[in-house]
């Protein structure tokens, strides 16, 4: 009897080589929380009530455990550092574990292995978020470095990115430039033309004609923003895509030029700034950004009808605001935010231009009851808010804090929180990740399906010792990175000879 | 060709009767939100390091939209009216819809289909979530027609319950007993066990005798509490079990039963009381209320490891108190929580004692720091928090929200909120409910299963047209219940010779 159950179970279970996807996305909605989806959803089936359900429900699977190594609450570097490479460490380190030591990503590991690689964000492209996939500093507002490592410039790799998009140019450009972020005077934005062979432009143009034809070349990054790219409810179409338009162009461009190389792609999205809006309390930029990451997975989810091996997961970093919908008690009305037509950092830009209006005091005040609250659709204003807007430190979180009570809603921070996310997926093999994980084991899933070995990878990272030493966060480091990059640049363009 | 792919297609999809749990639970925990989860496994994690998820962790199938009728915030009325009848209805309901009109829930077409069904909950079992699955009234404050119901003394299919365990025993006395709570001299606890054959007891070694043995015969009920049972912080041993007792206790005692009588059983569980600690602000009694419900999920499941005719789905209805965990930012410290024995109730009860002790205003205020304030956990006490407690509507609440504010967590409500719940599930059949889904329809998706129909109970429930005009709101009505009662008791005792 023994023997016969051995034998049915041995020809029930046959060994099958599972498929495996061989393109991949990860789509970070940075700060989207369990109470942000609702919110959202709850305001569409407001404006039509046929839509009871957002498009990202249909692809929820699971929850993602977000703690950092430092705290219960992670910040954006941490998360995407879980995410990338699979390790939990401090909130603030950007690729890099407890010690500062390098640890290889996910995307990195990809580029070794002959994948292609995109970063496409709506924040600027050195934000935490897009950084941990394929830079390592120790803090991350060490943007000037990032943005080198991003080009190749100072990567132990060369370039590993292959595709870039979002807002940062900032740290691209030379202090000598007006709009520059940097304290140097290193001009990546040319560098990484002339010598990486990006094509680097800011132009909605050049991005459209990516975007209809069947043109463009790897590596190409598209930056028209100086910092971060518009709230998509401040959006002019006219110098912005949206998200949805820069990641179905981005996947066509992946996709035809992996074709090309015959292989496959990682690619990294993220809606950046539906955290922004929880940091400024402002529900109009949070919602319209959720919806714009909504209709971006509802296309990459049509894209990969068209292309079933690629496989798309998508989980927030964390939460961020930490939102209540019904407070007081026991209601909230969508209908209060259907009046204003952009964020609160438009209206409180309006209200400091108002201010300055030669006129009397009395015109001023009428214009900031209708140009500025009214507009955002605050109605009855009471002389006592007049009054807390000309003291807030902050006229946008005042105005965002607002709205939000006369809607029924309520922020409880300036910061993150540590409630679960929402892990969602769509394509192959994508179904085993259903339940509960640590953000860690995401990364870990992801590098799996693509056949990648994190962990050599961080091993060539921290057996580089140059590189190893140049971060970790002490002065004379910062001083000895500077030379490091200069010497290191000629041997990543001889490693560099094929271009995608 | 076409021929051909329709016969492939008839041959790859042979029609195979699915196999169907013969058993259902059905586990509600009570304002059990997604921050709630997290805040509990962070606590668990502090004592234990080993411990890196709660056992519900390993359940998460989901999430469940909450919504009510008539609010985007549900209350626990319609959120049980939803699950059990899959119907949505206003906040305040209590098995009926819109109309005032009765539906037809889970529990009531099980019993009618020949299963055993019970009630097990910490709350009064005349409160909302049980109720919801048993009984019929237009307001959810009517406890006392709530308690008639479920004895079967002015149901219309007269006993629907075979087992009932919880609080509330005070609804069920004349008002000529000190504990009533009722406004009419209707004895339902002994007219229960004269004519209805129940079982009714309050004590503790009753419970354990049924525990124990394999003794114990239904109708039974186990009602230790005047009101709710007391929270698992400041449970007496002695008194009341814990809920993973009863639960399992339950399960024994409905499966032998049901053996017996060769059918199967619905089971309704609730952690009631999860809620309550979050409309009070109380992380203690929240927390172990929690852990409560974790442990009995998993002896549940373990039941059901030994019972696989049986499936477990467990959501909350509602979140409650609108947790945030890291405020005001990037921390929350469950250390905290960690030297509370008891829950702020226990605290208040022995704050107001010390109000009244004869000493120096001196000596109670040491006392005050000492044994209120620092036996909760609350350190360092200024001068203003110990003035704040005295001046406080309701002592518990303060000492709530000031550990609250020492642990970094913030409540942001004294009601509910509207985000998602999440969905557990273990057993048959249960991997069908991965993803997003409206709360009415895991309320189908039970009845599915067991091969209820919902619409039928509902129609003959509607059928009885004095039982639809009795319960309708109106002062009439309420007399008219009166005579009704007294009526309808002949007919339900007619329809009842069996006993389960």
């Amino acid at each position: 009897m023994k023997g016969t159950s051995i034998l049915l179970a041995a020809m029930a279970m046959p060994v099958i080589h599972a498929a495996k996807p061989k393109n991949y996305v990860f789509f970070l909605p940075d700060g989207y929380g369990p109470a942000s989806e609702t919110f959202a959803r709850d305001y569409a089936n407001f404006v039509d009530e046929a839509t009871v359900k957002l498009p990202v429900d249909s692809f929820a699977i699971g929850q993602v455990r977000t703690k950092s190594s430092d705290s219960l609450v992670t910040d954006s570097a941490a998360a995407a550092t879980a995410y990338a490479c699979g390790i939990k460490t401090y909130n603030g380190a950007i690729g890099v574990d407890g010690n500062h030591l390098p640890c290889g990503t996910v995307l990195e590991a990809a580029k070794l292995n002959g994948y292609l690689t995109g970063l496409v964000v709506t924040s600027r492209i050195t934000h935490a978020s897009p950084a941990g996939f394929a830079t390592h500093v120790y803090d991350r507002d060490m943007e000037a470095e990032i943005a080198e490592q991003l080009v190749g410039y100072s990567h132990p790799f060369g370039r590993v990115v292959d595709l870039m998009m979002g807002g940062g140019k900032c740290f691209f450009l030379p202090q000598s430039d007006e709009n520059s972020c940097r304290e140097d005077d290193v001009d990546l934005w040319s560098t990484a033309q002339k010598r990486y062979d990006w094509t680097m432009t800011s132009s909605r143009e050049a991005f459209d004609n990516l975007h209809k034809g069947e043109s463009g070349d790897l590596p190409f990054a598209f930056i028209p923003a100086n910092s971060h790219m518009a709230y998509e409810a401040d959006r002019d179409p006219q110098r912005e895509p949206s998200l949805t338009e820069m990641a179905i162009t981005a996947l066509n461009l992946l996709d035809r030029k992996a074709k090309e190389h015959e292989t496959g792609f990682f690619l990294f999205l993220e809606a950046s700034r539906i955290d922004h809006a929880g940091h400024g309390h402002d529900p109009i930029a949070h919602l319209f950004d959720i919806i714009e990451y909504n209709r971006a997975m509802l296309a990459v989810k049509h894209w990969i009808d068209d292309h079933d091996d690629t496989a798309l997961l998508s989980a927030a970093d964390h939460e961020c605001g930490g939102l209540t919908l019904g407070v007081p008690d026991y209601a909230w009305y969508p209908s209060v935010l259907a009046r204003a037509e952009h964020t609160s950092e438009y209206y409180a830009a309006i209200y400091k231009d108002i201010v300055h209006f030669n006129s009397t005091e009395a015109q001023r005040e009428s214009l900031i009851i209708d140009r500025v609250f009214g507009d955002y659709g605050i109605d009855n204003v009471t002389p006592k808010e007049i009054a807390g807007l000309v003291t807030a430190n902050s006229a946008a979180i005042f105005l965002g804090d607002l709205l939000s009570a006369r809607a029924g809603i309520n922020w409880s921070t300036l910061g993150h929180s540590a409630v679960d996310t929402t892990l969602f997926g769509y394509g192959l093999n994508t179904e085993k990740l259903v339940g509960n994980f640590e953000n860690i084991e995401v990364g870990h899933f992801i590098a799996a399906e693509l056949g990648l070995k994190l962990k050599d990878v961080t091993e060539q990272l921290q057996a580089n010792q140059n590189f190893v030493k140049l971060i970790q966060p002490n002065v004379k480091a910062k001083k000895l990175l500077k030379r490091f990059q200069l010497e290191h640049e000629h041997d990543i363009m001889q490693a560099h000879t094929r271009k995608h």
